[in-house]
């Protein structure tokens, strides 16, 4: 892997930064002041992380913001716009709902680990990217709520995946009173994993990048869609599953480098893809 | 909604005392000391939430009890009593758990979110009523134990509501040693929301309730039946579930007024229903 | 029950150390350093808990370790030279990873509570082994990890076992990163349920073994095999299994002694199964 930094913006699309270092792709969503979640935002989002699940020297992906508002969720203004159409909005709003489950179903089975850097507000659908990271680190002043019950529309699809990260009771106080709780509460309930200060927000991530980065691609790969695989089935079902794709694995190159370099005591040579 | 406050004692039941206050219901255990789970305390409150589900005024349920014990879980002289019928009792251990059963159902199907306000011990049955509370507010000096062990009948229908709250170690702990946890532990377990000081108990239920009784009851009903009917779904699935809910949220009279009311940066005017 | 201490090494088997103190069972891994989990250990845990599940005497079973590895898991250098085998291992692999997956669905199946004592490191299969334990109890320089990306296998069985015990994001932060995490954190995390002082480690073990051991035999098996029977369920479904086995549970022996005892204020006398 090549050592120089890559960096380039994304053609085209003042909504999303697009930056390569190494083997992480950092995207950050560039629509401040809210970094509403509009239709042209989503589908800069949903392109580059098809562009990134078929680029096999992407390894890791990050997904940052701009401004002190990591995302306000959907985009009240574009959807306003249509309850003019002749079916009161009903196929934009079908529309806009299911590009966003999309982008969180994309997100959780891209190959790669995303990681959810976040320093600000995030609020709705914003809340739901955060929860439907793999990981998430965010600044000792982040904040998260899902407060569709202020605006009479309540966060179900957040839920989905806010209900996934953290203990029932913990989300519905979010979801049933719309307030805000600090970074520290979001740790304690699973939504973040670790808190850093803003000053080192950035070095942190990029660690925790560059560490994951470094390990086996292919383990990595195998790792994430085991997870999405063996996740809420029933335990002999889930070991099933588990089993043989840990055979399989074990058969790949990466694992007999990785364990051969771990009995010779020396530093692993992962297989370039 | 009126600002006025109607007060009544739900007529021919002292087991189960009512009160309104504006839009929040409040149903108190008094059945004390151990506000034990009879048939008749049950149907009493199955009856109180009965009404509850069907009265599009009452936005929010609290579960509150008298004296120093919340519950004690179920009669079980009554339960011993009739070991004395002609099949051993199991015909009423049935009607017994199956009604404890629906009513546990009934609270988390309510249209309206139910919060628990705890003061004292909650014990077996008392504690998976804690448990299955949208949210719960306790005392600092409140305690939980599912200590069917220690009575030869293990706390399996708590433990549904118990496991669900909970990691499996920390159910697991409650369920096999039998043992009493603190508020403190019950918050990091996931059972309750708030620990209070006992001088602030009702105070901070009072302001949780008003706070959810603020908000628009349309996507508070939408948002309690969005939560079961995604639990427990594959993602994908639970996705194609909450955007059908969602859309269908976004077309209704309070997502309209929430939004425009937002957008226009003034308070929003929420259906009487 | 006898008062007596029975000890006696289980025979013709240096792996695993089997001693018996009147209802409890220890079985302590005798495999170190790493006390990998070789078919050969394997072999002898399994036999040892199918020893442990026909035997009515056995109320708890606690599972140590010698040296200051609790378990390194799979035995990479066993694995590693079945790679020589005609079809690269396949079979092998095949056998190890069934192998294991069922001693850890046996330990969850076990009729009797499994109590993991540790002393150090976790890692891999070791780390599942904790997770699987019904109750897990540590010193606080104990540390837990599921480093399989380091060496190109991603611990997918582990990761069963670890999702299912902490939330979605910090089991992927162990698995994901492959680092190494304190004793605190795995208590955080639901990992373990208590953190002690190594020169207290055996005491607070024994003392939670002889808890568990003085609770009804019957209800513990009832409870254990509940908790499976219902986890996982959709609500209404999970009640109808607890229903129907509490309902059991207050037909038998030990729930008529245990509830009498608690109404008669006496100590309980439990059926010598």
């Amino acid at each position: 892997m090549a050592d120089v930094v890559q960096l380039h913006k994304s053609e085209g699309n003042s909504l999303l930064s697009e930056e390569r270092h190494d083997a992480v792709l950092r995207l950050t969503l560039a629509n401040p002041p809210a970094n509403a979640l509009s239709i042209a935002l989503m589908e800069a989002l949903s392109g580059a992380l098809d562009k990134a699940a078929t680029d096999d020297g992407i390894r890791v992906v990050v997904l940052a913001a701009t401004g002190s508002l990591f995302s306000a969720g959907h985009d009240l203004k574009e959807m306003t716009a249509h309850r003019a159409d002749a079916d009161g909005g009903r196929a934009f709003f079908e529309k806009t709902m299911r590009m966003c489950a999309d982008l969180m179903l994309k997100i959780a089975g891209l190959p790669q680990p995303v990681i959810a850097e976040i320093d600000g507000l995030a609020t709705a659908a914003g809340c739901q990217l955060v929860a439907t990271a793999d990981l998430a680190i965010c600044t000792d002043t982040s904040t998260f709520c899902t407060p569709g019950v202020n605006i009479g529309l309540f966060c179900s699809t957040p839920m989905v995946a806010v209900t996934r990260a953290a203990h029932p009771k913990q989300a519905m106080e979010m979801l049933l009173t719309g307030e805000t709780i600090d970074a520290s509460t979001a740790k304690d309930f699973g939504l973040v994993n670790r808190i850093v200060p803003k000053q080192y927000l950035r070095q942190v991530v990029d660690k925790y990048a560059a560490v994951i980065a470094s390990k086996s691609p292919e383990a990595l790969r195998i790792g994430k869609a085991a997870y999405r695989a063996q996740a809420g089935l029933p335990l002999p079902e889930a070991y099933d599953k588990a089993i043989s794709i840990m055979v399989d694995n074990m058969l790949r190159d990466d694992a007999r480098e990785g364990i051969g370099a771990f009995l010779e005591k020396r530093m692993p040579d992962w297989k370039v893809t």
